[in-house]
């Protein structure tokens, strides 16, 4: 990580405060992004086999390819950075692989509901954390999180489901209960193993007590997008 | 397969004729291509598995994504035309799934050579239609087949291997000829279904003889990609 001759902020009390360029959390969050599009490439590829339909198969390949765009803009703003992406991303490698082992569907609609609900997940979590960043560095994480218009084919396959069938309808939402929890486990173990992801974290969120209310907005809107899925 | 209200130009004894946009061929010819780029990405991303690093995995599925542009372009093409590009490839499904199917490779290295030979082969086989139609349709078809950077990747990996292994080096060597073989058998096929594609291929290369010297050019063409690899 050889551009990192940086100044941690380290943990703040305040919130809002602004995160500098070269804070090696910078450099953390750009990784675990990065692992997060490869894994959901190849989950999505994976997955996609599921799909009765060819044009189902068609319109998860075409979220898997947007996955690998964000990535190439990942790996180009760690290249600026003079770090390579895959030593980057090997300390995040075991939390994303333990969490989509942990959630590997077993139905197209467990899938499906896999796919909204997760992405609508890590989203969260990164938007608020790149409300902390420097104007340069927010562009970048708001960018590979922007929301594909694919997911609306998702919305529509899971409600037309789920409304003609109750037995569906409960299994989907205990799915995606578990998916939540299952995220959260996963966050919480990468940042006890990542210091300097942390302290982003604390400088973005405030403190311990910010870090707790964001996981409640996180529970929040996952109820939300539940709604819109006929679940829950 | 609404637009072609078309001037199918049918068998030609004079070869460069151009092919006009609307001939019924030219929706065949973005449809197989289309299919081509579906059953590409998830046999890349399937083979994917195959790769024994992260950058093996990561490189792939670049190559899986760019098939996923080339599908986008292709659907664009056919909708312009008032054609479903679902409806359109539903011929083509079959020798494809088949051409996969016979040519399922079991190690990465051989993966490696089909992802190299067998688009190799099809961007042969597509450029020189591609040589007798009007210059818009001829630009979406070298779009589609361009090739990426991402080959590189290959060609290395590849010769690396068998520069190191005799035993790899025989064994890819007949697994190459295998893959021309079965090619050329599932494109015979398609041919044999389809009217419109073999009116297009037979304007674009003259007459049946046309037909045959661009086989023998696809094979010659086809030994020089075997010896970039350091195989035949």
């Amino acid at each position: 990580m050889g551009a990192n001759t940086s100044t941690a902020l380290g943990v703040s009390g305040e919130a809002a405060e602004i995160v500098v360029a070269e804070d090696p959390g910078v450099v953390d969050l750009f990784a675990v992004l990065a692992y997060g599009e490869i894994s959901a490439f190849y989950r999505l590829a994976e997955e996609a086999k599921l799909s009765p339909t060819l044009r189902g198969k068609v319109a998860v390949a075409k979220m898997a390819a947007a996955e690998m765009g964000h990535f190439k803009t990942l790996e180009g703003a760690l290249a600026d950075r003079g770090v390579d992406v895959f030593d980057a991303m090997a300390p995040f490698v075991r939390a994303l692989d333990a969490y989509h082992a942990s959630t590997d569907p077993s139905t197209w609609l467990e899938s499906m509901v896999k796919f909204y609900v997760g992405d609508g997940i890590a989203a969260d979590f990164y938007t608020e954390i790149a409300g902390a960043l420097t104007p340069e560095i927010a562009e970048i994480v708001r960018d590979v999180l922007e929301e594909t218009s694919h997911s609306e084919f998702v919305v529509e396959e899971v409600r037309n489901a789920v409304a003609q069938n109750r037995a569906d309808r409960d299994r989907l939402t205990l799915w995606g209960r578990r998916l939540l929890g299952e995220a959260i486990t996963q966050a919480q173990y990468v940042m006890a193993q990542r210091d300097e992801l942390t302290d982003l974290v604390l400088t973005a969120t405030g403190d311990l007590n910010g870090i707790a209310m964001l996981f409640e907005r996180m529970q929040n809107s996952h109820a939300e997008r539940m709604a819109v899925l006929g679940l829950g």
